[in-house]
């Protein structure tokens, strides 16, 4: 990792994905150490007891590993719809949580003061803050996987609607067309997130792929059922974004996640796209995210050391 | 007029429009007093100058008319993109002008303290802060009229994105589609402003109609034609409203402007297809606006008062 967050209070950080739950110790310094990646443990029903007893366990695995390092504090976060200013899991479909008080719990079960926040929104504050982004007051940082969703920046602050704001990939590109996850159709996540690109080629190709690097690989190599899959994508994405330009201004866009990976092969056409649909809107910069995937653990940590400045 | 801005600094208010000049005085109670409409001097080139005049002229008169009323500040607001913060016209198509220090130049001409600053802006503020949806923290102000223009506001305060937010009539509902007045096409003004449904509809008929009220009112009786151009504009307001939801989340969506008398005609078909894009996300009350065809003067009013309130 060559990211560092500068210098600051020790902390623990944990995200907790819907595969993957990342856990962490940021030093005095600001590095990240003994990042470990391990399954996230989803169950049936209540899957906050199992997060809360393995990032407890893997907590304390990492203080024993870093007898030299005393965190003063936790950042948790995770995905769904979260209540970043009182700490709470309103709802998270795929790990099965409904109004947790992940905050205080987390508080309880490290005897440390902690942050539980959206775990997009906290990934795009690292973007936001220690990337190129930080020179502007007005961003957007979209991250594209799996999923879609966006961080928003209004006069250097993030902006969370209570947490319902950002949601950009349940935004409706195309009435009535693909269903979506979220149970709406035609938004934009069911059209190009990283995830709908391979299953939407899969669906119509006799020879699958494994993920959207793929998809793109042969569109390039002149695939024509590819070619239109990634078109549709690039499509969407720059009429989503463009939507988002007309209401919001943003100076900076900023993209990441698995998709954004792509490189030139993503921005040069969505920049052409979104410019297309701008007429004496400002046109913001499109910029690819430069911290990359472990933004959400730096983001949880950013949190988690706010907290301890925050009287 | 009922609408009242309670106790404080007595102040002038102009709002500058494409056709109208509405001008007026603010009482210490709050009440506004004087209220004229004067049509706008529009020039082919620098119409600020002609607008300047004319507002020293109307203010000079309002003084006469109301001796015992001595106003503090100036409050001039006008459409196009304007720069709040540093009461700039930075440009504005019909009116014929860029880069006019609005503010500093209204200061000069009244020596009193002035503001200067968007009109959807500031009406959308006298609706936010004098209507129902005062009570929350999260809102969108939508005019619907000749155009189709937002005013956001997050956390309680007007986010203006450096004079460029807010333009969700210029956010694109149909690519490709319907010609717009700012050189895009398909945009949601384009399809839904009350300019656009009576060009829509005059377009094919053989009987034109001078405004959308009668398109409302043949759609009604029968006119399929009619029908068909108002539920275009129907499903393109609750397309755009649910994007703008999803991105912002507001709690409230209050609707003003000439469209927005049609009253439940409009609200009810207009809720029920924007919560029709929504699955998980927060349901934005949708409110009509309660101070109406007033409400720049309002906002200007308020704006003017504010200027004195801050050191």
């Amino acid at each position: 990792m060559t990211v560092s967050l500068g210098p600051g209070a020790p902390v623990l950080a944990f995200d907790v994905g819907g595969t993957d739950l990342k856990s962490g110790l940021v030093t005095a310094d600001g590095d990240i150490v003994g990042v470990q990646r391990t399954p996230t443990p989803v169950q049936p029903e209540h899957t906050e007891k199992a997060v809360l007893e393995t990032i407890t366990r893997l907590g304390a695995e990492l203080r024993q590993q870093h007898p030299e390092i005393d965190p003063q504090a936790v950042g948790l976060i995770a995905p769904g719809v979260v209540d970043d200013d009182n700490g709470i899991g309103l709802f998270a479909e795929n790990l099965n949580w409904q109004d947790v008080p992940f905050r205080d719990l987390t508080e309880k079960a490290f005897g440390l003061p902690a942050s539980f926040t959206h775990d997009v929104r906290a990934a795009g504050e690292a973007e936001y803050r220690l990337g190129p982004a930080s020179q502007y007051r007005n961003a957007l940082v979209v991250t594209i996987g799996t999923g879609i969703a966006g961080a928003i920046f209004i006069d250097g602050k993030p902006y969370a609607g209570e947490g319902y704001a950002g949601e950009l990939g349940h935004s409706v590109i195309a009435p009535g067309g693909e269903p979506c996850a979220c149970g709406g159709r035609g938004c934009l996540e069911a059209i190009a997130s990283a995830a709908a690109i391979t299953r939407r080629y899969n669906r119509i190709t006799s020879v699958p792929v494994p993920g959207a690097r793929e998809v793109l690989e042969r569109a390039r190599s002149g695939d024509t059922d590819a070619e239109a899959v990634w078109i549709t994508a690039l499509d969407a994405l720059g009429l989503g974004l463009s939507h988002a330009t007309a209401l919001l201004a943003p100076q900076v866009i900023v993209l990441g996640g698995g998709l954004a990976q792509a490189g030139d092969a993503l921005f040069t056409p969505v920049r052409e796209r979104l410019y297309s649909h701008l007429t004496f809107h400002r046109r913001p910069e499109l910029m690819q995210a430069s911290i990359g995937q472990d933004a959400g653990l730096v983001g949880a940590a950013m949190r988690a050391r706010a907290i301890l400045e925050t009287p």
